[in-house]
């Protein structure tokens, strides 16, 4: 059995994990933090888990449970996991860190969009930016892998096989996301009090929000070029589930649905956790809520020579936590499903 | 493996059955069928099994089915099943039936309440009512098991106690409960229309809905004389959950919290699927989300002599296809638990 | 013109208050306070006054306020009003109370329920309770109304006819009442956090809440002798609306639903804001949102003897700031409806 | 006062609009025709006029109502409204047409898009496109008002001023767009079943929904050239709101937030009905529910030379009803803000 630490277990992203790893038939919750809930049972924070976790929420340490665990997930706000991980911690642990603080390569770019420091860029290089489907080679020998943001996830996916292959404009990609609010996390704010945006819908963080130099920084390593893109976030009021809408100039107006599609299939025919929409039916969040499946369909508009594509996925899974532990499954040599195969609740 | 057959796998409950033993260790869906989708694909009804399950939905033959596979789910209206049944099946395969046909043992009070012929009273006695916490050693050797309603699962589980043990007064038992939509099915109608249910909450066939006389027949045997009460459903914009807030008077105005609290350990401290929650907190149906849970917590008014009963369900698993579950496990000597063992989703 | 203040302008019912004001053809907002937004535009707060009210938030200040303005709304928590509002302030203008402070008669009773003491008792004998159907004479006349609360005002409109006519037994009311989401204010909670209140249900504050002894005042008036009884208050995920379902055993059992009916329209036949329900239909919060209309049904359950009353409301509306504007109309020798004459959104 | 007829009056922008009138000091609602529920008393049918409205639902005669009132809505699928209007009856009274059949210019567009042939082909150059803010002079006069779309009014408005002033380059134009459910109407269907589009989000009828040539249309004329734009609409699992994003190259990278600013104020500043947001704020929904008002916030981005312009209305109202009834007012002389001035329902 895998022994695991999940540090910042009481956010959504790690209850998530907490409830994805109950499940898990190779992998064990041995510790759980909570920065917040020290000394407090897990199952009083959320009773879902009462009668299936005794645990108690511990302080975070990461130096002493790098002794004991095999692994440690880290949940954790930005810019903290890259103050407290050093090469003498990864040296005794393996490091999935589901924050932002290694996923953007660039020092310089992290900072900027960040508005903080990065404390520890000398481990910038080492880790691997954990898009299973993209970079399962190099996942698999990481000791620290930067799990991809909720948006990212779906955005980079949708986009990346039209990218490598030339087939559109990589200077007119625009990208329209809508997520649900877990989103938006735990933390109390007027934007997310159940009576301000129920029944409303708004976009935020125009050309502006955090995940955009990510989706850049991947479509770039695969288009062999700079890429830069317009992304708009919006919210919207439901649990869960992220749809992104991606639109972009074809490259050459003649080529038609079946030519994209036969792309699409060659990066994703095999992929389990990929399923490609039939022609003219688009992907709807309630199909992959709760799984670890990314939907993607796709439309040519003739018309105007656009090639629009539309992904879907649960953002606490495959946007955060089910990703992770598919990460952890590559990184100790088990089948990437395990733990993972939940049919998505569509009800 | 016990093989199985689901008869009318595409309604709602028929959905969650085929989702729960998709992750069944033990139990393998053999057959699915479906009335109005004969032929097609399931995953084309229900996208998200897409990459899951290759079935296609036959055409339903009980007769053929009995030779064939261990245990035939029936998820069918009232009416259908009792006609469809019989002794030479019951020969070769069991039955659980989701649906009401066997749950009122008196024909009589069954056709005054659901205006309809019984066809096969001859199996009313044989017919176990398969309210797992309180009928464990008749469903073990049982081969027809009737399948609680969802407001009676959670109804009759909050109430036995205090009922058998004598200390509320029958005559005075109140139920207001509150579903979630998917209660009522996938049949489309104006009143669960979007946008004719949603942001909006009502109460429907009060002191008239079928599932009175399966909950006053089940608290009169423990009661040992005849029980009526008055029980008002409603309806609430969510997807699922029950919530049933029962109200009696005490028999004895000097009865405290705590006396309430050792009647309910009594009878269920040791079952894994009923939680009892602390003092002064009540059950929220998220805690209970996509689960086998039931959760139940209580309140003594002092001032009024009352006793008020709080208990929550999934209604689609608690109250429908995960009790069936449950009950299969029971009728083929397996843990009660297995395939059964999910987290609630709280998010 | 009217002219008004409005005390703690950006709370719901503050909100609730501005809007319905702004249509008003005989009153006109002269003054806003809010202690927490002094000097900001309204509009900037409530984005949807843009183009529409250009008031800046003030100090409050109800000496002053009572110099310049025909009346004053109070909409602050409890323990507040009572502290601010003396003989001398009531010389110069009228208040109505939108908060609790006044509603409770018996000081003790007050104290006890609210754990808090009571700064001015001697006007307790003058307030008048604002129950417009039941005490229109009193209010013509009043200098302070206490406005009725949200779930009280739903309860006592639902009883008081068959408590009056004697034909219910008052020792047996139980009230189940489901509130939306906007019931619990502005003030930013986990329990009113989006993602946590979502999708589920639950009963709180079981044979606690506040409203209990007012409700209990006015019955017990009514009644000619103390009515005890069990009030449940209970969240639903939805902006407006209060449903209450009240139950109680009739003393006669050989009422009929005519009876019944009867008795409601000789109460409540000439009432403009009350709407009673053809047999067999009851009320959904959804024909009175936005308006208000209390809208009422009810159901004589034969088999058990009890009368059970649906009532719904609009909590904001008729459960606060409509029934304070009808109040105000009283006051003023205004026709009641001014101001108060839209149409429920349905949609 | 303005005598009017609601043809259609029972489909949800028929409900509203009848919803507008009852509030109209200058117009009253003279006949109400309804093909479904001939002789049926309105307020059966929404129970929200209870109280307010008397009427019953007539069956429509066109001819007939051309006699004796001065102004006939009509509130029908497409295809209908152009087979019963003629020019006789234009020369009786006037029609404002809240379907689609007389807001596309040409006939061979509209049967390209609609499926179906245009029954009165001569009426649609005497038809006036009824965007009020751009059309105000044409629509005075007119006989024949083809109301906008809901869709194509957010889309237009957020477009025209900086596609008039040549600012973006049209041929990059991508509209996303979101709608809440009640813009799929009163006909039941699987994907408007709660259970079904309740949390849940989906785009559909990508690049090819039928608002799009008459979006195309309108910013052709002031573009003064033909404008072809991808199209996406969304459904959203709440009542009311579309909010459109709408994204272009700008034709001159120096462009900044303040230069848009201006073009928008140049022709939106002296508008009622448009608000314009603060920098760095964008529209939501809520701020417009129930309210003929749009509100409109932008970015320039600069990274990638985009603009993004964010709309919001009320589907019903400024999307339907509410610019109907404005179109009225200004056909008949009135000041346009006549029974519109609602505030917002924020809560």
């Amino acid at each position: 059995m895998i022994k695991t630490a999940i540090v910042g277990a009481t956010g959504y992203v790690g209850e998530e994990l907490v409830r994805i790893l109950c499940a898990h038939t190779q992998a064990e919750i041995s510790y759980i933090t909570s920065h917040s809930n020290i000394g407090q049972k897990y199952s009083e924070i959320y009773q879902s888990f009462s009668h299936i976790i005794p645990d108690v929420c511990l302080e975070e340490n990461l130096q002493e449970l790098a002794e004991k665990v095999d692994v440690i997930f880290i949940a954790l706000p930005h810019g903290i996991a890259c103050k407290k991980i050093n090469k003498n911690i990864l040296e005794k642990t393996k490091i999935i860190d589901l924050g932002a603080d290694f996923r953007i390569k660039s020092k310089q770019t992290y900072e900027e969009w960040y508005k903080t420091g990065h404390e520890s860029p000398e481990l910038l290089e080492e880790a691997v930016y954990g898009l299973v489907e993209w970079k399962r080679d190099r996942i698999k020998n990481a000791r620290l892998v930067a799990n991809p943001g909720c948006y990212t996830t779906c955005s980079i996916l949708s986009l990346l096989p039209v990218v490598k292959e030339g087939i559109i404009d990589t200077e007119t990609i625009v990208i329209d996301a809508k997520s649900g609010i877990t989103g938006a996390g735990k933390s109390l704010s007027p934007g997310t009090h159940f009576t301000e945006c129920n029944e409303s819908m708004k976009a935020y963080k125009i050309a502006s929000h955090r995940h955009t130099p990510e989706i850049e920084q991947e479509l770039s390593e695969f288009a062999g070029k700079q890429v830069k893109l317009t992304f708009t976030p919006n919210l919207i009021p439901i649990q869960r589930g992220i749809l992104c809408s991606c639109y972009a100039k074809l490259t050459d107006k003649s080529v038609t649905y079946e030519d994209i599609r036969e792309i699409y299939l060659k990066y994703y025919e095999k992929e389990y956790f990929i399923r490609i929409t039939e022609k003219d039916t688009y992907p709807e969040t309630r199909w992959v809520r709760n799984s670890n499946f990314y939907d993607i369909g796709f439309k040519v508009d003739k018309r105007t020579g656009n090639l629009i594509v539309i992904g879907a996925i649960d953002n606490l899974v495959k946007g955060a936590s089910g990703q992770a532990v598919q990460n952890m499954n590559i990184m100790f040599g088990l089948d990437e499903k395990t733990g993972l195969q939940t049919v998505p609740v569509c009800l």
